[in-house]
């Protein structure tokens, strides 16, 4: 769309002109999120995802006014915070009004006698970690994005990372929201009780809805007591086999805050830039963290270790030292940006990794892996999958050369053979990145029929579809990467 | 309403006519719940919630068979498991069908490797549990009702129980659900995966909607390892500022997986009909059990034995032994009947208890407590509080004289006055038995605006309303107390 000239007036009187930008520097800037999305267009003349106008939100004032106006004059809106969104979630992918809510940061309460933190939206997870550790508290979900993502995206799109093993994802740890519906009215969903039985549970719609359903301007987060201690077990495995027993044997019997898989490649390219330590040169290499009190942890670690050397593992490390532990996982929380490496040191000139987010049972994961390693070499592809083992969640990623017509059709047989995959096996396209913009177009083949109760249920709260079109289900007929294809060919 | 003839015959040709009662007998017989809205009745001619008929469903078709008819001839539809609510949720409000799912209790499938059970609807908690134990697996919800109740009508009510301090609710053990709408229509919600970031979270919203939004005919419930060790240490102390302080020290450092509360009457009670163990004869008793490895629940609980100790525990015992922590949890789980024991002790001839079940941040339970005493004594009402102290949800009770029109308004006036407190301090109005037709008319008063948008929500399922009428908010003018009252005065 077109943003006309009275509806931006209309929207700088609401919000005031001081937090409405239209120059075409700040829209460009916001026209990325950290995803293959927007990644795969970088050499393109425009970006293709730009907004027609970015409003600044400082206040819940701020919000209403801006989705006061929208949704008279049908303005699409997108709610972003960091933008480390991996699907497209917080792109403007119909133009309109993006709304920033990084400025919103403030931790409004911490209360651990409650075990309760209440936050703005923008607030930073690094950020609200080290306030709730004055308090000996933490929140337990922690994505690899943590040191920059907010809080609000985390909710929007219910993301999880490396303790989902343990503590679930952020849906689990979420007591109540105030949320700014489209209509422009203040709603409080939930309470600030740990528990809620109280008709229909309209936190848990809003959680992983990806703000197509209003705009979330505070949380009541659940918190725990941070465990005395922690370890780290690394250990490496002779092949995908051995690595997904040992997975089994341990949770067989326990559930760590961790249970980690990388595969080769990985461990190669961060071998490279580790400063103190190496990963096992291994095929698979599985990192497993334990919390709890310290002898909780020492009765672990020694179950972990004995577990491992039953299914032969070539390599095990146990780490005790926590900044020993937070340089290992630091290098593990970039695993992502360790494609990226791997793209640069190659000669293919445009290029980037295609990402997938599948989760499955534990039980059915080698299968998985087999086929789409028989369909990829199939169609020459290279897979390099990686990710939380412990609750089934794979990130099966690849390269696609997005110059390349035939990378690209490559790319659109392999991810429709891999998602009917999935959904065969009884897994989920989506574990934790959400579907965005980038799986909107196969989230039909997983819902079938509910899609359409999922869409009534946005008429419901959104009757002028202005909260972020384009995302959970397709608004256009070809997906991203027939639009890619089309450039090419 | 009244059942025509032709339905009738739709409903026998449809399901069978050997699946569907209309005696009066058998009518009666599904006339009653658990909880004070129909107990309450008891000595009224006829029952005041009977069914014009009931089917009892043995499979999927005949789920299906029986909406279809349903949805076509507009008949309320009530789902039942147990009976075992305490909220009348499976009560026939509206007449119409009583669809009795205890027949569908297969336990499907069990695979520990995945960490997941598939169940029927009508499966009871504790056969679910014995047939788990075989795996050394458990599903970790446990309601007070745990050796009678269906998994269904846990996850219609979002139940929980004693072990929610550390495990959460019944909400928080489901990956997937198959579901029959009102349309007839089945369809399968969430996945097998233990992460899901897919869309709007329809499994979340079926859970705790009552059986308001469609029947739930099979769900893919998560489970656990069972802990090697658990342990029990019960503890009195001279008032309820000790027990919640010694409550909140325990919970400042770790996670129980229960942490319950007694009251005085309830002790004395209790311990008149208990074989081998006495509660401590105090005003306030708390019950901590923690779970997990030997060594761990070693540790903790000379921990919270300390932390007792340092707020003057009056008594305190630990109980190692599986059968002895079974006879205290027995009277435990029974404590909900201790009220009819009391009762059938009185002199007042009709009398039954009217139950509470709030939930608060922990922080406001002693003022909400001692509001709920001032106001309860001005209407010379003795309160008898109990319950889930760890997260913060009490069962805050008294008896109603059924036969007295004074005891009704003061039930009336009290309720009103408590419910409006627990609001203002960030609670809920139902922790964990639902708002079922004793709360419909009270739902308001906590969620304001959004029932409306509730109501719309339940539309998009279920356009006929068929589904539990009268249930989560109310069709009718008056609260039951205000139907009480009607007859008494």
């Amino acid at each position: 769309m077109t943003l006309t000239e009275g509806a931006l007036k209309l929207l700088e009187d609401a919000v005031g002109r001081d937090k409405v930008f239209t120059d075409e520097a700040v829209l460009y800037a916001y026209s990325w999120d950290s995803g293959p999305l927007s990644l795969l267009t970088l050499h393109y003349d425009k970006p293709m995802f730009m907004p027609d106008v970015v409003v600044k939100a400082e206040t819940v004032e701020d919000v209403i006014n801006t989705l006061n106006v929208a949704n008279v004059e049908k303005i699409p809106v997108t709610p972003r915070g960091a933008g480390t969104s991996l699907s497209g979630n917080s792109l403007s992918v119909k133009g309109g009004i993006l709304l920033d809510l990084t400025s919103m940061n403030a931790v409004k309460s911490i209360n651990p006698d409650d075990r309760v933190a209440v936050v703005e939206p923008g607030v930073v997870h690094r950020a609200l970690e080290e306030r709730l550790h004055e308090h000996a508290m933490f929140f337990p979900p922690e994505p690899g994005s943590a040191d920059m993502c907010t809080i609000g995206g985390m909710l929007a799109n219910n993301a999880s990372g490396v303790r989902a093993c343990k503590y679930g994802t952020t849906r689990d740890w979420v007591l109540g929201l105030k949320v700014v519906l489209p209509t422009g009215a203040l709603v409080s969903l939930g309470s600030r009780a740990l528990k809620d039985a109280s008709g229909y549970n309209l936190t848990q719609l809003f959680v992983g809805s990806e703000g197509t359903l209003g705009v979330i301007v505070e949380a009541a987060l659940k918190i725990l007591p941070c465990p005395e201690q922690r370890t780290l077990i690394i250990a490496g495995f002779r092949g995908l086999e051995e690595a997904v027993k040992a997975a089994q044997l341990i949770l067989r019997r326990t559930t760590p805050s961790s249970l980690e898989l990388l595969t080769e490649k990985y461990v190669e390219t961060m071998n490279k830039v580790m400063k103190h330590f190496k990963y096992p040169p291994c095929k698979a290499v599985i990192m497993v963290e334990l919390d709890g009190s310290q002898v909780e942890v020492e009765h672990g670690s020694s179950f972990v270790a004995k577990e491992f050397k039953s299914v032969g593992a070539e390599a095990l490390e146990v780490y005790w030292n926590e900044n020993d532990r937070a340089e290992l996982w630091h290098a593990r929380h970039h695993a992502g940006f360790t494609i990226l490496r791997m793209f640069t040191s190659s000669e293919v000139k445009i290029k980037a990794a295609h990402i997938h987010d599948v989760c499955l049972p534990l039980s059915r994961i080698l299968e998985y892996l087999r086929y789409a390693e028989e369909e990829a070499s199939k169609l020459g592809i290279s897979l390099l999958p990686y990710g939380h083992l412990g609750d089934g969640n794979l990130h099966v990623n690849w390269y696609v050369d997005t110059s390349s017509e035939a990378s690209i059709r490559a790319a659109i047989a392999l991810t429709k053979k891999m998602i009917e995959k999935v959904i065969e096996l009884g897994g989920t396209i989506s574990a934790e990145h959400g579907v965005g913009a980038l799986r909107s177009h196969y989230v039909s083949l997983q819902h079938g029929p509910l899609l359409e109760y999922m869409k009534r249920i946005k008429a419901v709260f959104d009757p002028n579809n202005i909260m972020n079109p384009g995302k959970l289900w397709p608004e256009d007929e070809e997906d991203f990467l027939e639009q890619l294809l089309k450039k090419v060919s």
